[in-house]
């Protein structure tokens, strides 16, 4: 009975498991090295571009910049944005109606899944996941149905890439039952950094249209590219009228703390997503929108997306340098800034001493906490974004962000050049 | 099914009727006199004070300002609002436990209903109520037991105070059933303008430890009170024990726009609104809580607080005496920056054209509209923050926000001297 239990939580924050986030930081503050050089989070390790910080504080001096803006967004952050999106998508988008911005991606994706599930609801995604998107679904009553990435068969042995992360089709297709209404995509993918292929996105589209099953496409990472990059909502109009796609100001313009984030979409679905946003948060930051639209309008002139592509490409070859000296496999990423590594061939010292709560996780938890207390990197297990059942896919990789300054990449690699001693 | 209606939202977002926002804009945009004069929403005609900009500023220098923060919020501005708030709560706060930062107060509302309501769950509030209580209520799944203030009998012929909107003690304790989980308080009190006496709350708590129900104070006009202010968490540790405070940096620090707000309370109850709010927004707009964090450890020696308050209420002063000058009656308030005017003189010209979704809703929407086209200043009708049930009460009143410049108050003031043609 309630009243007897006054403090009890709701069964949707009860659990408390220990995340990857907090373990990782426990391993940093209890490493004998410090400080630790983290690459674990996906947070930037430099500022915004000059430009968008100006941006940022001639809107702190104008008074209707810091007051509410719409719960839809500020007029000139969606016209900046249908502006720079439009010519992506072959068609003129309507800012007023096509366009919604939320505060962060995260919120805008919790916004499309209050807007459309309703208990008992089925949501596909694919394993590894992005693990907010688990909270984000249950929170309306969603049920998770999880269809794996297949790795590279030869991943352990050699280096490999993201796109050899394959979709089994007919594994997606045995998860569609009457109840799916709603798949999540993620492309440039986190963590595996494959970019979804333009005939692997057809044939998703094709089961969606079949089968009505509305598209959360996740493109955060969208203008770190470097294979061809296909945006699902493109490919047809069937696929468009059930297509949500998802931006991040933060991602974009290297502020990840700024919570950002849009939906483009048809009106008949982006309606419903503006008005779960404005139940959640009212409406979103307001300074931030303008310095973000002046990001879009201005982006070109400065020559900004091209910069920031070669720039993080540049960022992940110079990491990735350390793992073929080493002869340790990777997978080479075909978008965002994300590289997973495997670990395989490192040999973990028999008897080595690991807290309890990691000694229960799979084997890239414990090389996590190895590599944090020995040498002094930080890297994220990625089983943390598997189910229990498809970890083992997952166990033997770990993932760096390669997001960081220059100097802090070439200090990670001379600490894993200690990684020597324990191969064989 | 599912599968054959695609676009079908969730019930939580399907009702689409028009808010009170959306018609005062329609009306501000149609209205022959231009510009509005707009004392509706509560927003701040002007700038967040120098010395808080400023700190945005020199946040958005900063890299780690500009990233993801902790979930829970910033460090310097848990421990700046543990600073500042230890004193009225008599008690050291812990800012590691007793602190939580949310995406504004409104979402951190949010993250305490889906901390604790479970489907079928009671909440307890009070009428009129500030209109997001509602769809924060009911996203989780509770259900709203509504209690009415009792205006003042004589509030049509007279000028009143605030306090003189009461209570029924009685019709509290007839709300509470064994389902009753939290009851919502909001004191200085949108849109009245009450600010609960002492007793009132001790009379309010003592129900809540005897019923074991969580007592969620909306307090985000707390640094505005021109009458003695008691915060219901600081009455007794029983009452404590239940309680969490919801504060805010936009109402605080004049920067609606910001979306940096707060709960104070418990470990035991704070832990689940920090794992709500996580699930929700991930983390909140981090050169914005730095900010936030400097105006509260510099507040005093800025004088900011009681500048802050002794402005507000000499524009309360400076607004109301056009209610004087018309023998218009108010509700005098004693915190906050809403003033409740009685409109009952004031005869709507039989005839008059109201759109169809005006004419049909109380007489207060009407004058809402009619004092926007003919009179060009912009009011908010209370009848939206009440149930049909009890609408009657408030219907012949108009909420005004006086936090404009002085200018635009005079200048409101001269246009609502054109009501005096019709009062006879």
């Amino acid at each position: 009975m309630v009243r007897s239990e006054p403090f009890r939580p709701a069964k949707r924050v009860a659990g408390q498991k220990q995340d990857v986030w907090t373990i990782v930081n426990e391993a940093a503050t209890a490493s004998p090295v410090q400080p630790i050089i983290n690459m674990g989070q996906g947070f930037f390790g430099y500022n915004p571009p000059q430009f968008v910080i100006d941006a940022a504080k001639d809107a702190l001096n104008k008074v209707e910049c810091n007051q509410y803006s719409p719960t839809k967004g500020r007029p000139r952050l969606k016209k900046a944005i249908a502006d720079s999106y439009s010519p992506f998508f072959g068609r003129e988008i309507n800012p007023n109606t096509e366009v919604t911005i939320t505060t962060g991606a995260n919120e805008g994706m919790l916004s499309a899944f209050m807007a459309f599930i309703e208990p008992g609801d089925e949501v596909i995604i694919f394993e590894p996941f992005f693990d907010q998107y688990i909270s984000n679904i249950e929170m309306p009553g969603g049920t998770i149905r999880y269809v794996p990435l297949q790795p590279p068969s030869n991943g352990a042995t050699q280096k490999t890439s993201a796109a050899d992360w394959t979709l089994d089709l007919k594994a997606l297709e045995n998860a569609i039952t009457p109840k799916t209404r709603m798949i999540v995509l993620n492309s440039p993918h986190n963590p595996v950094g494959k970019v979804f292929s333009k005939s692997e996105l057809e044939a998703i589209g094709a089961l969606c249209v079949q089968h009505n099953i509305l598209i959360l496409s996740d493109e955060v990472y969208d203008r770190l590219y470097y294979v061809p990059f296909t945006r699902i909502g493109t490919l047809s109009p069937e696929i468009a009228a059930l297509t949500l796609t998802v931006g991040s100001a933060g991602k974009n313009f290297y502020a990840t703390g700024w919570r950002v984030g849009w939906l483009i979409g048809p009106e008949h679905l982006i309606k419903y997503v503006s008005a779960a946003h404005t139940r959640i948060c009212y409406s979103s930051v307001s300074p931030l929108q303008e310095a973000a639209a002046v990001g879009f309008e201005d982006a070109d002139k400065e020559n900004f997306w091209d910069d920031s592509k070669k720039e993080m490409k540049s960022k992940m070859a110079r990491f990735c340098a350390i793992f073929d000296e080493l002869g340790l496999p990777y997978s080479e990423p075909e978008g965002g800034y994300f590289v997973l590594a495997n670990l395989g061939k490192v040999k973990l010292p028999e008897n080595y001493s690991f807290p309890p709560h990691v000694a229960e996780r799979p084997r890239d938890f414990k090389m996590s906490w190895f590599l944090i207390m020995e040498l002094g990197v930080a890297a994220i297990p990625p089983t943390e974004f598997y189910t229990d059942t498809n970890a083992h896919l997952g166990e033997e990789w770990l993932r760096f962000a390669v997001c960081k300054n220059d100097d802090v990449l070439e200090g990670a690699k001379e600490r894993l050049r200690g990684l020597k001693k324990y191969m064989s």
